[in-house]
């Protein structure tokens, strides 16, 4: 199959309305898992619409909303797997929506609806991606698959299990994850990989019951047990004092700082906005993002301890607790990072202070080498006109891990959104020409790939 | 006046019934300043009493419930003056009581009801003194004067202003303060003075809103920032670390160590009844006593910031509290504390941590040479037949500093209550026996004292 982009890139134009309407369509049918509102419609029209493009489909059962996977046959071997989730999150406030949430209105070139830049926007322009090489082509030149997850934004509870029970159906060259968008004049974001994640709570508790603080020359005080206990395991230079935390850390490689020339961080405007008087030890440029994405973090998420409410209470606590999370990079583990916190409480001294801890994930980071990758920085710059900031991994922790640490799957992330998009808030909006262009982004991250 | 403390006593086991019928009719008739229930009727019964014993009574008003003020002239120039209140706390729980908390039962040796301890019984063993004085002399050897408060329970707000409004009312030689008591078996206490307070809370804001924590290698964290600000307060080892933090405080006299020996503290049954794994810097008797009653303190009595509910939620907070007490001792000032602590953030790099100052109040210790306090010692001798424990000051602090530090008058703390008195809380008790014996232990300390 010799393929021509611009073929395909023309057919895309001259079918944007009917695109565009499908978008409607699937914006117009509410499907908010929160609530159960539409659900089953919402999975019978994505099924519908597969169906008709000629994939086969099939419903994954889980305790909750089911997965729809699809699949359709391509040329060759190759097989490309995209994820993205067909529910959306709640409308609330409704009152600050300009427009009916569910209207799939187009004005002043954007199309707002709750779940246009999250998530069905992003689906739709892949799967229209496959639309257009079929109209034009027959078929697109490898094997798709499509996982459809009906819980991602309520915190994806049966995601994990997926790729354990279903060997088969995640078995794939790479695959594409839930979306991404660029910055108002600026590139399109490719990511490569997530951080990891360890979460854990530390509990003291000195007594039974809080006491009168006249006690407190004499009697143990859980606030400054913590405190103390917390200040042990960061300096003010943030610096993560944890014996051997650093040690599964691996040294950046050229490529790694190459990186991030490519990426856009207007320090001014976020400094302004956030009303902040600087950044964490006065890092800047290079350095901003260098700490940003590739430096694991020790972040208080909480803390919590006896009286704080209006007034004064003189009262000595029994019990403090403080929630952490640390962001993993690439070779680190949540399990030896919670054992490595155990072993430093306990040098230090603290042994009353439990650690509980809570789910996480390992970091995961694609081979910037990898063909998929090549292919979507490649279709990118086809696209955009411009080279894409290239994130090796994003700063925070998602999903993907399951797919890909568990699988070894390349993964990229790009997409349709923009920074204005209102994701999770009243007036969720898109461009229509982001639209489009992702959807020939998608268009030419196949043919990239299918010749890599 | 040759006065014959047989006497006296002999009339006061001959006229127990009819003291222990008057403490049933003040115990009898509710006064709960919270609810405002019963507050003008218990004035008129105590200023009634006070009449009836010749008293000149006058009510002295304030924006909440009255003082009742009450002068009976005695032998002589001295005057001696008993402070307490004639309000007590709600009975909530209800359920828990075995009595009706306003029934006045004397059961099993003991007077069960709400105010028994706190602080009737004491309010009224010391008039009950003055009147067996005066059924068997005629008149005590002094001047007497009662300043009974109806606020205490509501935390005083117009007993600080009274000294400077009346200052010919509270003009005397000494001050009995509110009450006291005695361990079960143990020796009475008199209580010389008490502790100062600073109480000041802690802020830190590092932006105008709590961001995700992905963002945590470069956006300062505010429970962090009040972690390692806390951190250089207090060093585990409960060394104060606030530059000048201790120049105020007085060495410790001979004197000030030999009245430790003299108290007891029953180590093993606090731990136990605690569940505390040990005290302090593993602290244990004679230093126990010493770190408990003379050394200033820094409490940190809440702290809050971010998210500690259930569950995870990977969150940077942009905003921390603390509040923290600061107990101090003679020749500290709250004012002095809070300046230094200001001055300490700031050499430390904390000038983001803002300071509220709260309400507080100077230490205050009357010279246990003062002739008041010798008459109480030797008082209690008699009284008990065992020498008292004699706390220089009391670990916490008290109303009594309005009095005491701002008029200079000499003061003593001891009564009718014992460990297990239940004080704010259901089945509120003290023993028949030491009711009658504050009684005595009164009219010896006005006999003592009108010889000394």
């Amino acid at each position: 199959m010799e393929v021509q982009m611009d073929k395909i890139r023309a057919y895309i134009d001259a079918h944007k309305d009917e695109y565009l309407s499908l978008l409607q369509k699937f914006l117009r049918q509410p499907s908010i898992s929160t609530t159960n509102t539409g659900m089953r419609e919402m999975a019978d029209l994505v099924e519908e619409t597969l169906r008709n493009m000629g994939f086969e489909v099939e419903e994954i059962p889980t305790n909750g909303y089911p997965i729809v996977y699809g699949f359709l046959k391509g040329e060759g071997d190759r097989t490309l797997m995209f994820y993205n989730h067909y529910d959306v999150q709640p409308v609330d406030p409704i009152d600050e929506w300009d427009v009916d949430p569910f209207s799939g209105t187009i004005k002043d070139g954007m199309i707002i609806s709750r779940g246009t830049a999250d998530n069905k926007g992003q689906m739709l322009s892949r799967l229209m991606a496959i639309d257009a090489y079929q109209k034009v082509y027959g078929k697109p030149p490898m094997n798709i698959k499509v996982v459809y997850e009906g819980e991602e934004e309520v915190g994806s509870p049966h995601l994990a299990g997926f790729p354990k029970l279903y060997p088969d159906k995640v078995a794939a060259d790479g695959v594409v994850w839930e979306g991404g968008g660029r910055d108002t004049g600026g590139p399109a974001h490719i990511t490569l990989g997530v951080k990891g994640l360890a979460y854990v709570e530390l509990r003291v508790r000195t007594a039974n019951i809080d006491a009168h603080s006249s006690n407190s020359p004499i009697w143990k005080n859980a606030a400054w047990r913590l405190v103390w206990a917390l200040n042990t395991l960061k300096n003010e230079r943030d610096e993560i004092l944890i014996d051997g935390f650093y040690d599964d850390v691996a040294a950046l490689t050229d490529s790694d700082m190459a990186f991030l020339n490519s990426i856009p961080y207007d320090e001014k405007t976020v400094l302004e906005r956030m009303e902040m008087d600087g950044f964490v030890n006065d890092v800047t440029g290079v350095e901003l993002l260098k700490k940003l994405l590739y430096t694991p973090t020790c972040n208080i998420c909480g803390i919590k301890s006896g009286y704080i409410e209006q007034g004064s209470k003189t009262v000595l606590p029994a019990y403090a607790a403080a929630k952490l999370d640390f962001r993993l990079v690439p070779n680190m583990t949540r399990e030896r990072v919670v054992d490595l916190l155990r072993k430093h409480l306990d040098k230090h001294g603290f042994t009353d202070v439990e650690i509980v801890s809570m789910p996480g994930a390992p970091a995961y980071r694609t081979n910037p080498d990898n063909p998929l990758v090549q292919a979507a920085i490649a279709a990118s710059e086809e696209t955009y006109h411009i080279p894409p900031a290239i994130y090796p991994n994003s700063s925070g922790t998602m999903g993907v891990y399951h797919f890909c640490h568990d699988t070894g799957l390349p993964c990229v992330m790009y997409g349709v959104a923009n920074e204005f998009s209102q994701v999770h808030a009243p007036n969720e909006n898109i461009y229509v020409e982001d639209f489009i262009l992702g959807i020939k982004m998608t268009a030419s991250v196949i043919d990239k790939f299918s010749k890599a």
